[in-house]
C-alpha cells in the first residue's frame, strides 16, 4: 500500500477511536455527569474508558483524563502507559495534561479545543493562563513558606535503598 | 492584640501545619513511597491527609494534593474546598496545582520550591516548561483533529435540564 493511503488508514483509526471518546462524553451528560469523554488505546484496541464524574463522585479531580488513566495502570498493573495513545473529546485541561506527562503515552490526540470549553463555560483557559504567572500575579493565593526541615523528605528519598523510582 | 502579633501567630499556625504535610513526606520515604505530604485544613483543623502513593497504588495521578484533596471532598461530601487551605511539602507540580484550582480552595502553601524538586531528580520544572508551549512545540505528542462531532457533548450539556455545574 502506498505510503498515503496508509496514513489515510491510519487517520480513519484515529478518528474512529475519537469518535468513541465524543460518544461516550455526550452520553454521560444524559447520564447527569460533564461534557467530557476519553478512551485509553493499546496496539490498536481501547483498554480503558473514562467520563467526568466530578460531581457524580464528589471528586473534582475525576475529569475523564484522569480516570481513563487510573482505569488503564489498573488494567495493566503499572504506574505508567508508555505505548498507549489516549484520545479525549475536548483538549485536556492543565490538571488531566500534567497527569498525561506524568503516565507518559505515546502520543494524546484531542477533539474539541479549550476555547469551544471555554465558550461552553468551562475553566480550562484561565488555568492554562494562570499556571505560568510568578506566585503573586496568580488569583489563588500561592504562598512559598521556605521552611528550615523543607528539604528532609528529599534527602531522606536521597538515602534510602532500592526507592522505586517513577 | 497588636496586628502584627497577630499577623505572627498566623504565621506560626501556618508553619505547624506545613511541618505536619513535611514530616508526612518524610515518613512516606520510610514507607516506599514518594517524597511528598500533604494537609488540607478547614477552620484551624486538619480535615484530610494525603502522601504520595504512584508506585504504591500503580496510579500516577496519586500524589500527595491529589489524595489530600479527594479525601477532603469524600469528607464534606462536595466537589469543593471554599474556605479551606491546602498545604504541601513541596510547590504543586502542574498536576496538582491543576487540581487545586478546580477544588477552589482559599489559599495554598508549598514548603520545598519546585527547583529544589528537581534537584531531587522530580520532573515538575519540565512540565510546567511544556504546558505552555503550542502544540506542536511540545516533546509529547499532541494532535488537535477536529472531527465534526466535537462539539455534540457541548450542544447536549447546553440543552441539559437541571445540570449540576461545577
Amino acid at each position: 500500500m502506498p505510503e498515503s493511503a496508509q496514513g489515510a488508514d491510519v487517520r480513519r483509526a484515529e478518528a474512529v477511536h475519537l469518535r468513541e471518546a465524543v460518544r461516550l462524553a455526550e452520553q454521560n451528560v444524559t447520564n447527569g455527569g460533564g461534557p467530557f469523554g476519553c478512551v485509553i488505546v493499546r496496539e490498536g484496541r481501547i483498554i480503558a474508558r473514562g467520563v467526568n464524574r466530578v460531581t457524580a463522585t464528589n471528586d473534582p479531580t475525576a475529569h475523564a483524563e484522569i480516570v481513563a488513566i487510573r482505569e488503564a495502570c489498573r488494567m495493566l498493573e503499572t504506574f505508567h502507559l508508555e505505548g498507549c495513545d489516549i484520545y479525549a473529546s475536548c483538549e485536556p485541561c492543565p490538571m488531566c495534561l500534567g497527569a498525561i506527562y506524568w503516565a507518559r503515552p505515546a502520543r494524546v490526540m484531542f477533539a474539541a479545543s479549550r476555547a469551544e470549553a471555554a465558550a461552553a463555560g468551562f475553566d480550562d483557559e484561565r488555568i492554562y493562563h494562570e499556571l505560568p504567572l510568578p506566585l503573586g500575579e496568580r488569583s489563588l493565593a500561592t504562598i512559598h513558606l521556605p521552611i528550615d526541615e523543607r528539604t528532609g523528605p528529599f534527602e531522606a528519598w536521597a538515602r534510602q535503598q532500592g526507592r522505586t523510582q517513577y
